[in-house]
């Protein structure tokens, strides 16, 4: 048992950590305005800082860590990890600087492990190169997200295309015109076994019958920073047979395979996300005075520091865990941790923006600070595929199980 | 001891709620409709729908129910206190239709209890009316807003003018270009006595050298709906000295005054939001299938919504009383009560519409449903008139002393 | 709506008030030492000053307070409750003191409604003497308490007799020697509709077959102070049939009758244990230095000292509306509220105590304040009459359906 | 970074488990029993099964296992942790069993550290052959232990003599007549700076003056299956001066010595002791039905064992991480993290067991199951060593100062 960083991960950290000192955070305010003057508001990747940015981070070698393999940069996932929490402080520039947004770092994981050599070229290598976005169509507006074999968009086969029908929302990215490629989950055979039933499809964004209908808002923000989620209509939706990814009633396999990595990706950005609502918090508490006494000696204020430090100390370590699971046995093996993660990080932190918010008083709850975007942020990650309790319930199924077999053995 | 309602609080809360049902529920989407292709979308109350419904408020006798005494409606803060609970179902639309939304009902107090008969022919009668809108400008952006003392804009006597500096923010309505008069808070005196320094007088929207800077946001809302929280700037903003309201050093005492009885508005309009949320959850959970079974079937939700009664039950009467007292006793006398409704209002009706939210699962979080809107609404309780740690500190400091003298005493 | 006490309720609390202070609080600790060289540890009542106090008590008109009608003070439940309270600070003491102990309250209760004249001379008079005391025997080891249609003890009828044959446990006072008679809960007739298998019978202490097991312990306590918790075995206890209490299968119908009024004494008196929990944490807090600073100058001493009244003071007034509601409207009427209490008064309390202690450090376990032992006696009230969990079900299903009949009532 | 074990701790680890298995489990209920006729009921060590398991246990080499170095077992931090957390399922029994048991395992670190070697072969010899008991007096009932520069307990030196004056209390172990030797805290210079006042001594526990006062409670437990929590009283107790351990004015140093190490053991204990609650909650709900469902498919119960899971999982990694950074970079480089798990241990463990004992209903309050007794031993370590309270007002401090000046660096 070993709980320092190797070698490699140090030296990226080191690097990455330089990075946002002399570029990210100094162009967060630049971002803001940019983005407020651009003409199509969705389209935050034509802000000329997002490109100042991409080129400065690949010269650095902070290009596509994510991806494993020789594609990639070779990185496991416990050695991307703690590179994923830097980049999530600051959540709508790092992260598409080194070009490891999602949902564009899962697609290009799909395309990359399970494309054919026409959809990659024509898909994945713009995508690895940054010059387009990308969406994942799986949520919809009429089942429980919670549980991917309830999806109803129908795929059916018409001589050499397929046919998509039904509706998405909450898509991610693709209110953005330069979100060029939709990856599509839906059902190819209803009569299948449960699990066999979905598929993955290729729809460009400017297919006849594909309409994004409108923005969904998040507590009161349309997210517009990185491209809104998306209501999308698909109606008689035409597509080549050859956009399918992988095999027929493959996509659920896909998914789950999509799903480990982004949950790291996700848990670690938000860690990161904490991070710097502990650092806002203990600058404000530290220049501020109120009843004659600075709020960093008011007892109240430390309890929340402390417990958010304690807090985010643990949970750091269990999504670490994970990904070490992840590396060693699988994402099988590691099936437990990956949804303890998704239960203990969006409380954990969103408890911790809580605490930052209030130490900053109404200001907190404002534009002036990021504080209130991040808390929108997390509170969605309460939710996001699938609610808390979802994942709870059948984590506690499980461990009833395993101690009913422990008792069961003696 | 008496836990009903007496009769005339009876027959005005059928009234209200039939007046909800019949005209208030259904006007809900057409006010948002109609607020969508308002030229100016701060101008809410230009909608036509809202002087439908204050036509038809008016005509049932549901007009300006919050003012005592002969000018109002002579009710008790006790007989309105229900009143302004079934308002909060309904927050955006309900509160104006009846002339009882906030800041207004506390401006025109003031102006009731302390304004000139220049002052009242100018500005309570249209307010009473319902013409015209008003703000109440006192939260400064560089000092902690919990202290009504620690104001800093000043106010100069000049001549038979008086003459005004300084910064405001957070000034709620203050964007809708209606809200033709501010009372604005400053300090007259910072040589005297503590509480005697402040004083408030009154600057019409067009007096030059005021500026509207900007539209505070809150968790992603700007509010237009109800105006909007305005960051106001005054530049040698001269008014002639009959625009004082009572006299000068009076201004600490006249805020504490209105205080009160806001305060109760607040806390009831705030249960009732929680109604609606608990009303909305209910109906959620009924419809909706996840793994096999109804959510209203399932026990953390059954959890959620028995905390949420509870909760909910304990507050309504800790307000009920509070507002009995200072009809009994005073605002003194029920000073610790006071204190008692802001720290536990914003924390309990908060929990709950985090659990109804969560019900909804994502769309919860979205602008289809009125639950995100209301959460960011009642986080902001939480900070509004000073965090709630500041009334915690304060209550428990009187209680310890309370405790010392009884211990004294024996 | 009035929240003042009425006359005889404030008269009483100042009598109550003033025998704490003059004879309960200073016979605290002789009671403690009494208890210590008894012969017999479970036999508190021949404690000497417990007579003395009876007598005191007595003498004042503060005897069987708790008994509604002509035969007792002809208080209702909103007048007793605050006196309920007041005798929840001295738990082990004052009670008694008034004969207004639990459980002889509930068992005069349930003679004086349905008791014979034959069974009111031989039990129900010594009983309103004090002279004996008395157990109520319903709660099993093997079944889940929660319900009372579970209970498994056998009533047979055998010619003039009836023969009883089950365990019980948890029978709060059997242990005490002068215990004299037993209310025994149990099942006549298996085939009956489900609420009228039950019976209810009276056992005497000495009647062969019947055996005290043992005392059941509480977090390490015996509670021998009010006559322990005993598990029960009877082989073949036989009693005359006249000992029969109401009819054969009444057993459901007269505990549902004993439960309301002994909900609101338990939660009442719990209410009076906070209350002496936030006394002597005030106290302590006063006269303890850390850090250079009295404790009760810290900000986290006061978040637990103003959250523990502002939640007290929602629960109190939970409490007196249901008793308020059952005197007005009887005990179904009152149902979500009886409920209620029950959710809310041993979580709420057992808060205010685990923060009572924490602010008396490791002597706050000790036996050297009465914090640890209150704190076990409140945790028992999460379990008694079934756990919270239970009761919150209940709760929710019936909110649920209410809304929904609201809701298509539309 | 690695997560896994290193082959010594799997392979002790698997010793220890069986060793659990096939002795310790089966003698919990021997070991009571026994205890219950012992003459003395302190005694504990002389009951026969404590022997019989210290046999088997050596036999296995499962002996001294915390005892660094080559007098010990030469195991780290990180090594003997895990072996600790096992030993806490049976808290009772296993620690003893394997001469790991708290306090004698800091007073012999105390000892192989700083003794003499005359100490060493008087004191420590026998210790380590588990023959006899030792106490670790420091904590006094005046001042707040969590400081120990507070101690007031006088050493003075007189001759060839020390003579010792003061009180003690919470002196866990020191009821048991076989706790032969204690090792007393006290101030030998008052003048000298702040850190240099204390000294270390060793007191027999025969030696005139000390007097063993009573026993103190946890809960209303006497802890008599450990040798309870002894109340001392040293009235010109005189030891000779070769009885000083280390130099004068060395105690507050050595006390942080022996602190760490003690941390970690006691968390990694009460985390083996939340895994046997958490294995004792999944039995019972597994078995246990109401209405009409079997408890372990219930969401509330499932909720509880699922954050059970989580929050555990999460503080291991906290702890383990502790004692790494206790191995590789010293105590005080490992001075956050062992604040850190001094404040989320006892919370986390004590919420388990609060769910675990709910679970079982009222039974889990009383002695037929182990979680009360557990719960009130669990609920001590809030207050050991300070209050949490205390311990995160100094993280807290540390954090902000921290923070401070990487923002002066930037």
């Amino acid at each position: 048992m070993d709980f320092g960083f190797d070698q490699r991960t140090e030296e990226l950290r080191e690097t990455l950590l330089d990075f946002m000192e002399t570029h990210v955070y100094p162009a967060e305010p630049v971002f803001h305005h940019q983005l407020a003057s651009l003409p199509d508001p969705w389209a935050w990747d034509s802000a000329p800082v997002v490109q100042e940015l991409r080129d400065a981070a690949r010269g650095r070698g902070l290009w596509n860590l994510f991806l494993p393999g020789e594609e990639g940069a070779g990185l496991t996932n416990l050695q991307y990890a703690p590179l994923a929490e830097i980049s999530g402080r600051s959540l709508h520039l790092a992260p598409p600087a080194m070009n490891c947004a999602a949902p564009d770092t899962g697609n290009i994981e799909v395309l990359h492990m399970f494309g054919t050599e026409a959809q990659k070229k024509e898909w994945l290598e713009p995508l690895l190169e940054g010059e387009i976005r990308s969406a994942f169509a799986m949520t919809e507006p009429d089942v429980a997200s919670s549980d991917a074999t309830n999806i109803q968009l129908s795929i059916v086969r018409d001589g050499d295309d397929y046919v998509l029908n039904g509706r998405k929302w909450w898509i991610t990215g693709a209110m953005n015109p330069n979100c060029q490629i939709f990856i599509v989950m839906g059902k190819t055979d209803p009569a299948a076994e449960r699990h066999r039933q979905q598929s993955m499809i290729l729809v460009p964004r400017d297919t006849p019958g594909l309409e994004v209908v409108r923005g969904m808002h998040v507590l009161g923000y349309d997210d517009h920073e990185h491209g809104g989620h998306a209501e999308l209509r698909f109606s008689d939706v035409r597509v080549p047979a050859s956009s399918l990814i992988g095999e027929e009633g493959g996509g659920f396999a896909m998914a789950q395979a999509r799903l480990g990595p982004g949950r790291i990706h996700h848990c670690m950005r938000a860690i990161g996300t904490a991070e710097r609502a502990i650092e806002l918090m203990c600058a404000r508490v530290d220049e501020r005075v109120a009843f004659g006494r600075q709020l960093s000696e008011q007892g109240v204020i430390r309890d929340w520091i402390a417990e958010s430090r304690v807090r985010l100390e643990q949970l750091r370590l269990l999504v670490l865990k994970t990904a070490w699971l992840m590396d060693t046995v699988g994402n099988k093996g590691a099936h437990t941790e990956i949804q303890a993660i998704k239960i203990s990080t969006p409380s954990t932190v969103q408890w911790i923006l809580d605490k930052a918010v209030q130490a900053h008083g109404a200001g907190g709850l404002s534009q002036d600070f990021p504080l209130a975007s991040m808390f929108a942020g997390v509170r969605t990650l309460r939710l996001v595929d699938g609610p808390d309790e979802v994942h709870k319930n059948a984590l506690a199924k499980a461990e009833i199980a395993r101690q009913r077999s422990t008792r069961e053995a003696r």
